[in-house]
């Protein structure tokens, strides 16, 4: 008889999109713009993530803002992101989204950034009755 | 030679989501929750709308939240709704986002509510490049 398999089923691809137009209020005028440098800084993803820069987000009022979503997961939606102190924490929280059994990004264990950060969380279409 | 085909293409099913949990700040405490309220105004959709009530989108500060989304569109959150004056606009909203050809709830034409209530915006997984 074989073992039973324990084995974690392999993590689901994520995607992260990030506002390029979302600026911090104590940045210059004149300096690149704070999504854009979010995005910059996400350039080189691990494996299993995908970074997606994209124009607007519609979070204009708790930028820079950050989105993340999988197949049959839910999507993610975070704000008031600091580029150079969050970059890291997108990438563990795509992590976490992306190795959940049940498709929600876990709270223990979230980084911070991402738990003051959060805007709110859409389900997956195929959302079973039993989990919302 | 056949006429071209100036049909638009069928709208594709749109689901709707409804935080039953939030409150309004001006509602009794032993009152029906706003968020449950509204999910009982949406029970009878017009074809096409899928209605889901969950318990919690993470949109507590603005709440009460509705999402929709659809297959290959984007994903849309919703806040500081208002039960009995705002569950019409939900269903425009969600009209209007099956219709869509690109997958983005056109502005132009959406409701108030959905407009003043505008919490964040989700691109699809399969998002092209150019439509960001």
């Amino acid at each position: 008889m074989a073992e039973p398999d324990s084995t974690p089923p392999d993590p689901i691809p994520v995607t992260l999109f990030i506002c390029r137009t979302c600026k911090r209020a104590e940045d210059a005028p004149e300096a690149p713009r704070a999504g854009a440098r979010l995005a910059a800084l996400l350039a080189d993803p691990p494996a299993g993530v995908r970074v997606r820069a994209v124009d607007c987000l519609a979070n204009c009022k708790r930028g820079p803002s950050a989105a993340m979503t999988r197949q049959d997961g839910w999507s993610y939606i975070f704000g008031d992101l600091h580029p150079e102190e969050d970059a890291g924490a997108l990438f563990e929280g795509a992590r976490l989204l992306g190795a959940s059994a049940d498709g929600l990004m876990p709270w223990r264990g979230r980084p911070e950034a991402l738990k003051r950060g959060m805007i709110a969380r859409i389900p997956p279409l195929n959302l079973p009755e039993l989990t919302s």
